[in-house]
């Protein structure tokens, strides 16, 4: 899919201001005694928010308004169908157990693409100020009005690497013993970062993200941003990981293919 | 130990230049890639930075100048006795792994008081702004010259709270084993947030934080600081925890007896 200029200017135009009007309601109920959470399934604690639904709508209105004829692809509400051939993927607050606990470790998510893959992706932390953006030959955090460019680390060896997953359980128990696996091979393992650990890969402050049993929304805004960055993002086999499930998110090649072999399961 | 209120207030003033010469020297090395980190022990990778020892300095100059004969005692150097009966405890970073990692999560711990325990704590967050300081009469968040009180949860059903610790770890198995009999009692457990979970637990955001093998310069600090906003900061059995150990830091009464129970070993 070709994209000229003025429509990859306007693509970061838009994403930009969908950012800017989710963090309007996010930041509004982030810390808020009222925040109230509802269990999505009965078997996982998932909260919705209030905030998240809110903030799928505020993102909505900005998309139907300047690019009437995107699809949609949100957490929260029904998949729009689009005509142009581009379809944003939405996710308001990746991070929603974070979200209610206080931790500015949650991110709104956006990316935009064709059915292949996205083409650009944002995530934003609203409370710390930080919003990384990559793809259409940009790959910078913006604080305050200033841009850094962010730029993932060279190859170093597994053993001195840094290895990041939202939670100690990773996913299904055979995901969870191949993460262990990785987790002995590696300098060190933390917990707890939601989507922020995919800001941190970009910013070239860790090695690797390790997750699995995400959705298209987790994954396609992170994705963007890592890739544009100088990282790989693919399944725990190397294949494409745009539509979710298990994800490996590297620094480089070297780290990617150590993490592969590592994750690799074995009877 | 009966403290005036000239000493008060000079204690207050003294503790905010403290943790504002330590963010000096926090946030220059942040996220920077000559960071080099060195292992403390044999065993357990406890990365000690070049940040982390001249930002100890940096806070010991300010207590030399303002208050020659208080005691110090801080990670990086060697005790200093003082004739004042006050010492000062001090971390310069709590959380390196994580400061390592470029999370904002890490903080510089400061307490001081008598041998009983601290008077006036503070948790400074450079990166994110947030400065979360308790005792001698306050209990308040300040974020860009803006403060706001500090008031911890009230009392909610142990089946409906939220629970903190930095690494799934937690410490020797025996302790680990104790800690995920409690996990499996609440609604939601989190990991990675250093220091900081103690201040979402001041923040009324969450009702527990349990812990391990602390030292006294890891608790001091965060227990002035969640005390002054009406929480209880104990070690496991419900004796005091200002040496460290085993800590559980709680919003109320009620959940602290119920994780007091939950945490009691079994054979």
């Amino acid at each position: 899919m070709e994209l000229d200029s003025d429509l990859r200017a306007d693509l970061v135009s838009t994403a930009h201001e969908v950012a800017d009007a989710a963090s309007k309601v996010t930041l509004k109920h982030f810390r808020k005694v009222a925040l109230t959470a509802e269990n999505k399934s009965e078997n996982d604690f998932d909260p919705v928010t209030e905030a998240d639904r809110a903030a799928e709508a505020a993102m909505r209105e900005v998309i139907h308004r300047r690019r009437p004829t995107d699809g949609i692809l949100g957490e929260e509400f029904a998949a729009a169908k689009g005509q142009s051939g581009l379809t944003w993927v939405l996710d308001p607050i990746d991070g929603t157990r974070g979200y209610i606990s206080g931790t500015p470790t949650w991110g709104t998510l956006i990316a935009v693409g064709p059915a292949g893959g996205p083409v650009l992706g944002v995530i934003d932390q609203p409370f710390t100020g930080e919003r990384f953006i990559g793809g259409l030959g940009r790959a910078e955090m913006i604080r305050s009005n200033l841009s850094q460019p962010l730029v993932t680390r060279p190859a170093r060896a597994l053993s001195q690497s840094i290895l990041f997953s939202t939670f100690p359980e990773v996913g299904e128990p055979h995901e969870r013993a191949a993460f262990d696996r990785l987790g002995k091979q590696v300098l060190l393992t933390r917990f707890g970062m939601d989507c922020y650990a995919y800001a941190l890969l970009a910013m070239g402050q860790i090695d690797l993200v390790v997750e699995a049993g995400l959705n298209s929304y987790d994954i396609q805004g992170p994705m963007a941003v890592v890739e544009a960055a100088g990282g790989i993002v693919t399944n725990w086999t190397g294949g494409p990981a745009h539509q979710g499930g298990q994800v490996i998110a590297a620094a480089n090649r070297d780290i990617h293919a150590e993490a592969v072999v590592a994750l690799s399961w074995k009877a």
